[in-house]
Formats: C-alpha cells, sequence, structure tokens
C-alpha cells in the first residue's frame, strides 16, 4: 500500500519550472543530509557491534546474536526514515502544485505522502519482528525457556533501533532547529520579511530541515516505539505464561497480532480522510478526525475478537488492557490540543500576553507547559493502573506470579496505543509535507489563494502534530515501564549463565545460595535490594532525572550555538550581498545549509553518546538496584519534561499564529513581534529536546537490557 | 548575639529626611503585607490544626501532640521571618547612609543585619527543638521506645514550619516578582528608565517584595530546612541505636551538639567579615568567603571532637558523614557561583547571544540552567554514598540493621551542611538588604559614588544569594531523604499502634501475619512491595515528578497574571498622570502595592494546598509503596528542577548585569535589551518557583509522615 500511494502521488504534476526548482534545492539538501548523517551515524554503528561481538563471543557475557539484532534494528529504523524523507520531498512540490486547484486535491496528496511513511514503518517494524522470529525460532525449540530466549534477543534489535532514532531526532532536531531559529529571527524579526520568503539565505535550510528533523527523525523515533512495544510485549508474555506452554505461544503472538490488524484497520481510516473546497479548519480537522477514530474504534472492536479466537486465558481483561492504552493516548492527544490550540483559553491567555511583552509571553508559555503535564501524567498513571489490574484477572493485589501477568497488560496497553500508528503517524508525517509545500508556494511566487490554502493545510498539520508527539510520548512511557520488566528479566537470564559457568550468588539479607533459575520477581527486587530505602536506587533515581535535564540543556545549547553562527551568516548576507532585500540577488543558500549540517553532526554525537554510557556507568558503579532506579528516575522526571517542553513548545507556536490572524495588534504589531520571540524559543522545545526525550528515555532501558551480562560480571 | 547586632544597627544614622521617607514606605508596606499575610495563613493554620485534633482525638489515628507541634512549628517559623524582615527594613536605609561615608561602613550593616536573620533562625530554632524536648521527655520514659516516641513526635513540628515556609516562600515570591517583572518591562524596556527610579510607580512594591519575598521567605525556609535536617537525624538516631540504649541518647543529641556549637563559630565568622575601601569585586567576595570558610573549616574540626568527647558509637565514621556533608554544600554552592557568575564563561556567553536577541538569550540560558543540574545533582550522590557508608562502619553493603545506620550518616550529613547556617544565612540575607540600600539612594537622589558603592554590595548579594541557594536545595535533597525514612518509622508506629487497637496485618507474599513491632526496615519494604516493579511505586513517582512541575507552573502563572496586570497600571500611570517620567509629578505607589498584595494573597492559596493534598489523597488510593514512590519521584524530579530553575534565573541576571558594565554594547545597547528580557522571565525563575520547590520537596515529606496513621487506617 504505501508502494501504491507512493507511486499515485508521484504521477501527480510537480508544478511550473520554478517549483520543480526549489523542490529539487530542497531535496537534494536533504538526501545529502541523510546521506552524511548515516554515514556518521554507521561509524558509530560498526564500533559499537564490535564492542558488543567482542562482550558476546570474547567474554561470553552476552546472548551471541546481539550484534546482529543490533546492526538489523539500526538499519529498518534508517530505512524507514529514508523513505519517508524521499516521500515527503517529492511530495510537497506536488502538495503545493495540487492546491492551485483545490484544497482536497493538496490534502489528498499530503495524507497519503504522510501515508507512505506511516505504512513503512508499521511494515518494516512487522517485517523485522517476523524475520528475526522466523530465524531464531529455528536455533531454540522445546523447552518453555525457548520462546523466553527467542523474545529477549529480539529485544536486543530495539537497542539498534533507538539508538539509530536518537541520533536522527538529535541530529535532525539541531539542523532543523538551527535554520529556523536563525531564519526567524533576522527575517522575521530584524527584517520584516514573511516566513519562506526567498530573500532570506536560511530558507532552503528550514525547508531541508522539515523533512530531515520532522519526517526522518519522527520515522527513526516511532519505528523504534512501535517494535519496543511490541517486542517488550512479547518478551513479558514469555515469562508470564511460561509454566502454561499453549498460553505462552498465545501471549507472544498476540501483540503481533493486535499490530497487523492495525494495521490494514489503518489503511482503511486513510481511505476516509477527504475534504472539500471551502473547507474551514474546523472542517479539515474534522475530516483527519474522521480516519483516526474510525480507525481506533474498529481496532477496538477487534481487539476483542482477536483475543477471544486466540482462546488466550483472561481474553477479556487483556483486551480492556488494550482499550485502556488505546483510550489514553487519545486523551492524552486531546489534552494536547486542548494546551497547544489557539482554539483554547491557555494559548489564547499566551497570545494576550504578548501586549505586554517578550518576557510575559515567555513566562506564560512556561507556566502553561508545565501545567500541561498534569493530564498526561495522571492518565498514564491510571491507564498504568488499570491494565496492570484488568490483565490480572481484574485484581491489583500483588503476589509473585500476578506481577508479571499485570506487567504483560502495561506493555499490551502500550501496544493498543501504537496499533493505530498506520494512520497516526500518516497525520503526524503530512505535517512537515504540507510545511513544505507552504514553502514551496511561497519560494515560487504562487498567488494569494494558493498560499491561503497551504496555509490551512500547515495550521492542521501544526495541530496534528501536537496531538501525534501525545501519542509518541504516551507510547515511550508504557513501553519504558514494560521495557523495565524486561530488564529483570534479561538479568535473570544473564544471573543463569552465571551461574553456569560457576557462580554463586549469596542473598545479602538470609546470606545463603541463590539460585536465579526458580527465583521469582519479588525474590529478585530483594535479592539486589531494589527498594526506596536503598541509597543506590535513590542515586540512581537522581541521576535519572538529572540525565533528562541534562541532555535537554546540551541540545538547546547546540540549536542556540548553531542558531547563532546562523544569524551572524543571514546578517552578513543582508548586508554585503547588494541588492538581495529587494529580490534583485540570489542568496547563498548554501553557506546556510552548510551551516545547519556541520552543526547537527558535530553537536548530535555527546549528548548520544552520553545517553548510551550513562546506564552502562551506573550499571557498573550501582548495579542493578542502581539500573533501576537510574530507569525509574528517567522515566518519571524524562518523560514531565518532555511534555512540558512540547507542549510549552506548541502553544507558543500557535499563539504566534493567533496574533498572525489579526488578533492582539495582528501582524507586524507588539504583540507579534513578543510572540515571535517566544515561537523562537519554542522550536527546539518541541522539535529538538523534547521528542529526543521520547527516545533517551527507551534508549537508557534498551542500553540496560543489553548491558545486562556485563552488569552482572560487575556486581 | 542577634539582638546585640539588631541595637547596634539601629544605632546608626538613617540619613536624610527624604531616604527615611523613602525606608518608611517600604518597612509600612512590608509590615502591612506581612500582617496580611499571616492573617490568611492563620486561617489555614486554624482550619488544619482542628483537622489534625479530630484525627488525633476523634478517629485516634494520630500523636495527641501533633495539632500543638503544627502550631508552634508553624509559629516559630513564621516569627523568624518576622524578625530578619523587621531588621532587613531598617537596615536598608542605614546602609545606604553609611555607603555615603565608606564601603566597608555599608558592608557591615547591611551584613551584620542579615546576621540578626541567621542567628534569629538558627536560635529559634534549637529553642523548639530543646522546649518540646524537654516537655516531652516528662511524658516519655524508660524502654527504648520513648525516644523513637519523642523524636519521631518532635518530627511533626516540621510540618507546621514547612507550611508556614511554602505560604511565605510562594506568597512572598509572586509579591515580589509580580512587581519586579512588572516595573522591569514598562520602566527600563518601553520607557527606558533606570531600575528602582522614583519616577516608576511600582518601585516601592519592588522595594517591599525584596523584603517579603527574599528575606521573610527565606527565613522561614531556612528555618524549616534547619529543624527539619536536625530532627529527621535524631528520629533515625533513636531507631538505629534502638538496641544500645546508651547509645541512643547519643546519637539523638549528636545533631542537636553539632548544629549549636555551629551557632557559635557562626557568630566567631562574622566578625571576620570586613574590608576597606576601594575593595574591587573581588576583595568584597574574599571578606565573605573568609567568613563562610573559617566558619566551615572550624565546625569540621570542632565536629570530629564533639563526637569524639561524646563517646559515639563509630564517631570518626560519623564524622566523616558531617564532613561529607558540609563539603557538598560547598561544592553545590561553588558550582552555583560557576554557572551564574559573569566571571564564568556560561554566563559570558548568555550575555554574547544577547546581540543575536532574547530569544538566543533565552534559549542559551534554559541551556544553561539544565547543564548546570549536572554538578550539583552528582555531588548530591556522592555525598549520599559516602555519608552512608562512613555511617555504616565504611560499608558499603546493606543488612537490615547497617540500613539504618546508613540512614543516620545521610541525615547527620545534611545536619553539617546546614552547620554554618548562622553564617551562610546571613551573607544570603545580606543580599536583599543591599539591594533596597541600592534602591533607597536612586530613589533620594544620592550622588553617583554612593550609588556606585551600593551597586557593589547589590551584585556581591546576587553572588552570595545564588550561592545561599545551592546550599540551600542541596539540604534539602539530604533533609529529604532522612525524612523519607523517618517516614518508614512513623508508619511502623502506626501499625503498631493499629495492633494494638487489635487490627492484623497480613503479608501479601508469605499470607502470614505481620508483626510491625518486631520487623526491620528490610522486612516493611517487602511488607508494602515497595520496589520498582510494584505499579504502585511507578504511579506515585510520575506523580511526584508531576506534582514538582505543577507546582511551578502555577506559581509562573501567577507571577505572569501579575505581573501583566502590574505593566498595565503602570502604563496607565504614565499615560494618565502628566508630568510623571518629568519627574513632576508623584506617582501612585499605594495601587502598585495593592496589585501585588492582592495577587500574592490570591495565588499562593491553591499551589500550597495542591502540596498539602497530594501526599494525603496519594497515601489513600496507592497506601504506603505509592507515597514512598511519590516522594522519590518528587525529590529527584523536584531537586533537579529546582536546580534548573534557580540556576538559569541567576545566570539570566548575571548576564544582564555583565552587559550592564559595557559588553556587547552596554546600556541601551540591541544586547541590553535582549538580556533583560532573560532577567525578567528569570526572576520568578529564581525567586518564586525555584526556591518554592525545595519546600515543596520537604512538605510533601512532612505531610506524609503526619498523615501516617492515616494511611495505614486505609490500607
Amino acid at each position: 500500500m504505501a508502494w501504491f500511494f507512493f507511486r499515485s502521488m508521484m504521477s501527480a504534476d510537480e508544478g511550473t519550472p520554478r517549483m520543480r526548482e526549489i523542490a529539487g534545492h530542497v531535496r537534494r539538501g536533504a538526501m545529502a543530509y541523510l546521506k552524511q548523517q548515516y554515514k556518521v551515524v554507521g561509524i558509530v554503528f560498526v564500533v559499537l557491534a564490535i564492542v558488543f561481538a567482542f562482550m558476546a563471543y570474547g567474554l561470553k557475557v552476552q546472548n551471541p546474536w546481539v550484534p546482529f539484532a543490533f546492526l538489523t534494528g539500526g538499519f529498518f529504523s534508517g530505512l524507514a526514515g529514508f523513505f519517508g524523507m524521499k516521500t515527503a520531498t517529492y511530495a510537497s512540490g506536488r502538495t503545493a502544485n495540487a492546491a492551485r486547484k483545490s484544497l482536497d486535491g493538496g490534502l489528498k496528496i499530503a495524507f497519503r505522502s504522510g501515508a507512505v511513511m506511516g505504512l513503512t514503518v508499521v511494515g518494516l517494524g512487522l517485517l523485522d519482528i517476523a524475520i528475526w522470529f522466523v530465524v531464531l525460532s529455528q536455533f531454540y525449540q522445546g523447552d518453555n525457556m525457548a520462546l523466553i530466549t527467542i523474545t529477549t534477543t529480539m529485544l536486543t534489535f530495539g537497542m539498534g533501533a533507538s539508538t539509530q532514532a536518537l541520533f536522527a531526532r538529535v541530529g535532525g532536531g539541531i539542523y532543523t532547529k538551527a535554520a529556523d531559529v536563525g531564519a526567524d529571527i533576522v527575517g522575521k524579526v530584524e527584517a520584516d520579511i514573511p516566513e519562506d520568503d526567498p530573500r532570506n539565505p536560511a530558507t532552503i535550510a528550514d525547508n531541508v530541515g522539515d523533512n530531515v528533523g520532522d519526517v526522518a527523525g519522527m520515522g527513526a523515533d516511532l519505528y523504534e516505539s512501535y517494535c519496543g512495544s511490541i517486542l517488550s510485549t512479547a518478551a513479558l508474555g514469555a515469562t508470564a505464561f511460561a509454566l502454561a506452554p499453549e498460553m505462552q505461544m498465545k501471549a507472544v503472538i498476540a501483540p503481533m497480532l493486535i499490530a497487523a490488524v492495525g494495521v490494514f484497520l489503518s489503511i482503511f481510516g486513510i481511505y476516509l480522510v477527504r475534504t472539500k473546497e471551502g473547507a474551514t479548519m474546523r472542517d479539515l480537522l474534522r475530516s483527519l478526525s474522521v480516519g483516526t477514530n474510525v480507525s481506533a474504534v474498529l481496532i477496538a472492536a477487534a481487539t476483542f475478537a482477536i483475543l477471544y479466537l486466540l482462546e488466550i486465558e483472561n481474553w477479556l481483561g487483556l483486551s480492556l488492557s488494550v482499550i485502556t492504552g488505546l483510550s489514553a493516548g487519545v486523551i492524552i492527544g486531546q489534552a494536547t490540543e486542548y494546551y497547544t490550540s489557539h482554539s483554547y483559553s491557555p494559548t489564547q491567555k499566551i497570545s494576550e500576553a504578548g501586549q505586554t511583552g517578550s518576557a510575559t509571553v515567555i513566562i506564560k508559555g512556561i507556566g502553561t507547559g508545565m501545567i500541561s503535564t498534569c493530564i498526561p501524567v495522571v492518565t498514564i498513571c491510571v491507564a498504568i493502573m488499570l491494565s496492570y489490574m484488568f490483565a490480572n484477572n481484574f485484581d491489583l493485589t500483588m503476589s509473585a506470579s500476578s506481577i508479571s501477568h499485570g506487567l504483560y497488560g502495561i506493555g499490551i496497553a502500550a501496544v493498543g496505543m501504537l496499533s493505530t500508528l498506520g494512520i497516526t503517524l500518516a497525520t503526524d508525517a503530512y505535517g512537515p509535507i504540507a510545511d513544505n509545500a507552504g514553502g514551496n508556494a511561497e519560494m515560487s511566487e504562487l498567488g494569494e489563494e494558493v498560499r491561503h490554502r497551504t496555509d490551512a493545510l500547515d495550521a492542521l498539520g501544526n495541530t496534528t502534530a501536537a496531538t501525534g508527539k501525545g501519542f509518541a510520548i504516551g507510547s515511550a512511557a508504557l513501553t519504558a515501564l514494560a521495557l523495565l520488566a524486561s530488564y529483570v528479566e534479561e538479568i535473570k537470564i544473564a544471573m543463569i549463565r552465571a551461574v553456569e559457568g560457576g557462580r554463586e550468588f549469596i542473598h545479602p539479607l538470609t546470606q545463603q545460595v541463590f539460585d536465579p533459575a526458580n527465583a521469582t520477581m519479588p525474590d529478585f527486587m530483594e535479592f539486589f535490594q531494589v527498594n526506596l530505602m536503598n541509597p543506590k536506587v535513590l542515586v540512581g533515581a537522581f541521576i535519572g532525572a538529572m540525565a533528562a535535564f541534562l541532555f535537554c540543556g546540551l541540545t538547546m545549547e547546540a540549536v542556540g550555538r548553531a542558531a547563532q553562527k546562523m544569524v551572524e551568516e543571514v546578517r552578513r548576507q543582508f548586508r554585503e550581498i547588494k541588492g538581495i532585500l529587494e529580490g534583485k540577488a540570489t542568496p547563498d543558500y548554501g553557506s546556510c545549509v552548510e551551516i545547519s549540517t556541520r552543526a547537527a553532526q558535530h553537536e548530535m554525537i555527546f549528548p548520544s553518546l552520553l545517553a548510551i554510557a550513562i546506564p552502562i556507568v551506573v550499571g557498573m558503579l550501582l548495579g542493578v538496584a542502581g539500573v533501576l532506579g537510574l530507569l525509574v528516575g528517567g522515566l518519571a522526571g524524562g518523560f514531565t519534561l518532555a511534555v512540558f517542553m512540547a507542549n510549552a513548545g506548541g502553544a507558543w507556536d500557535n499563539a504566534k499564529k493567533m496574533v498572525e490572524e489579526g488578533n492582539f495588534g495582528g501582524k507586524g504589531s507588539f504583540a507579534h513581534k513578543a510572540t515571535i520571540v517566544g515561537d523562537t524559543v519554542g522550536d527546539p522545545f518541541k522539535d529538538t529536546s523534547g521528542p529526543s526525550l521520547n527516545i533517551l528515555i527507551k534508549l537508557m532501558s534498551m542500553v540496560s537490557i543489553v548491558m545486562a551480562g556485563l552488569t552482572i560480571a560487575f556486581a
């Protein structure tokens, strides 16, 4: 279907020679960047794969499949980003051209191109999972440990996907926001020219950035979430039903089945998205909502059927866990819309604050963003408790066996939340395509009416992007929780391997020999003293929360530094190239692309490696208790910080749009300048630091899982 | 000594009639506000005391002393703020007058007046502790439970102090920053008049705000930290040494002795602070450093002597725990200075970013603030591990008994960090006095030279305030950890009471009857399943981290709203009162004071009550596991957020000062306007939301401790 949508988009006309030329600039810039990015990331991957190979074959503290699983995870994740971006760069010019005729035409091209990305991500994800499952099934067979080994091994390819995703989000995020911030500061604030104006030397870099950051970055990110949630749930299922072999297989394939059926129902939803000429913003939004909501309802219904027909134990409870996850995603999406759309009072008040200057805009935006963490966090908390309870036979008490059933419920809730990814990602990837279509229309100097249509498509993209981010963040939290439990499983396996190698573990409280093979989850908690009075757990939690802030700080600083360079370059061109502002001379777009590329390549390395290094170091110094503290601290702190940053950024963006629509003085007014400052500050919040946190949270878990053997060797 | 310093300050001349008049305005405004504040807080206290009385005497789920302890804690905390503020409002005019003659004269008056506050806080704290100790000793005597009961009962007066402190910090913080932000936006940015200019209608409110926020608020805050650390350590000591009665008493009084000796050595240090005319900023800073560092070194030496002479078990290890805390405080203070002083590159780079506009200033400031969390968090983590290890006979392994010894070590490290409070608080309270002296000099139109001297004193105050905040935050983290352990003790007592009342607790894993009286810390962890796989713990951690963000968001919004009103009022006066900008008409200062007062009173209620309500609700819904998750999540997330906000705010403030000193274009330049926006955004960061978080973290622990009986009744 992705191929079909791609072909049908490619058959559309790309418009005037000027439009083709601009689209070509952006496409070549984006591809050149991606090539450069993959080169750097490729080196990192090769180095890490060698380290893993040494750990697996030299030190023998690791599963022998890890190096290969790691590489395939990274490869497929990168591939998803590549396909998405290729499509997006072909689609934006064609969207602008279709918008010359009708709004519906523009929407269809943009949205179906977004669907290419959505379907590629889910398709590649399920393909990767299926291939590994078949391959590993040849090697491990027989007892109840076979499925546990297969699923935990498969989980390690998630680390490859996470690593790729983090580089893509951070690199792409720095690239796009350096260009965007730089372009806005000099163009909009100082020179008073509109966004995407061809006279602005940073315009092409800005448009390239939308593709490499928002499309390729997001594709890699959600590929990773999607696979992570399915794989960790499968691993939890293998453990929870370890004593009932016929149920074990069902529990492992249940999340895969739900995801697979979700793909078909997403395609059905994609066909429902259409609009007609003269549609208002509300109509457009409704047309997208129809698609996503119908898919969601159908998946909910299908879940009951799948789990019932599968004859899995407690099928009703597990179905309700899936519905819980799906509903939590919808609620978080709605809350995100409430806090970031200028149809509601929080964002309207930020616009209003523009009348008293940029300082109050920033203060209000930060306040709103922080307050907006409440609903998503409470929703996730309720979802955790409910999905745990439903999956545990509608019971909240905890015994040794109920914990693993409950945790399986949390995992399958994450799968539920992501089961509509085919269509939600389509609405998400649609955003940057529409944004670029607007850029193309502006630079090609198409008529007022066309620009008006692309503006409508773009504004819609802002809202869907906010909702999409809500899903991404919510699913990251649930997936990370499931990974927490998978980590303990991986530790168990590493300990069993150590015992087989002749090592003996002495229980710290009873002073007796501890047998990992027959220990339950509470036994492990007691053995490693993973309780909140253990200073190692507390120190881990502190480091985890700090890691989220440090990571955000580093990426914010990177954007700030690169944006300053961009501002200086654009100012230099305005000063030195005569006639540029009158439109008589062509700016040097290439030098701005160069600044963004260099900054992104240079600045993405340190924060990304830090994210990999922290869990390893904590594991070696503080052991299992420290790592679990780290993951929980990072999850609680990072999730909240991510919601804050994404929502504050989204609200600032739309507060500015509201002023531009003629409120509080309209374009060029004092309030407009003030809200532009807010929007500019919000850029790295919502597109660099905030979304990278989702990946950080999961990457830290993935690294811990893969490094479990090393932690045990040091413990 | 506080009385002596107060008298000696009062005997100094208050200067010209104009100076007296202005000081009188500020003094009356501050006192009027404090009266109003105490009225509102008084009502809250009476209501809460009635609730506690009902719980103690009606429901019998609580210690009968709680209502009284709660009230005295609140009363003494308020008293410390009142004395400090009274002194400060008398001192600032006199400081300005002394600065007319010499820099040393100004420094001495300002600093010794700050010392009044420092000594009042430590004096009242120790007095309150001593009185309660004597009173309760009359009622509980005999077995090893007596001291445990006494110390845990005393701990509950900490909740009174925390509640008072939170209201003082939030109310005062909103008051001062509404005025400051409003005054800056219209005065500095729009009308281009200097800070504290008498033509600005918000000037008096701004100066009143420095007193009610930075002096009274800080006094109540640190009173609470000081008592909290001593009391929680005493409670931990009573438990750790429960089986050795002669050691038990020693462990209880050790923190009190260290604190008491610290008071005398602080006084010694206060006498060392002096300077001479023509002193540079560096000289001034050195003279303050000499005082605090000499005190710190002497206290370190005294600790060895005290604990050796006390013949307490493992005296050497415990002394090293104290030194660890003291050193951690110094390191955090130094790190704070590095990230917020414009002598170092992080703040200089924010100034530099001013050349590319306010958006890059904000982005860089947020980035710097986030990165600056790294050193304090790592320092606290190392301090936790070391002080735990030292106190546990130099051993990091954990058994049932070693945990309580180790936790006692963490508590006594917090006492060590706060043992120099007499002098560190003096350097801290000195800041707003110097700031107000500058305001007085400006409004009284004293000569250039005087203003130059008060500017030097004020700049020094900014640095010491940053360092003081480092101590406040660091000690809050360690105290909160100690309170975590005290909470489990309080739960134990509540369960013993319930068992005596005929209730039976069944262990969820073994299904046997659980006997709280003979259970160890690890037993309680297992009974309540306080491990990181329990969804209740995870949900608690999410809520804790979110509570910190929500609380900050609410206070930021409150400042934003109030500041907008202030801006509108100042603009109205500039527009409607003719001749105001030419200095021919007097502005209506009263209406601005009114706006700040109303905003503070109105806006402080909801966030403060929320902080009290959250742990109660979590306790009732999720039990002990949920509460401990909440406290750890709140601590890890809140501590990091607090450091970020305090440091970002401090760095923005000094980045602006650096531009004002003539860099990047100096006063009135593009960079100056950009850095003023940063400074304005930073105001609520560093003086409202950030410091309130320290109290929030501890208040949530205190509420949990006091409500332990209710949690058990619901469990």
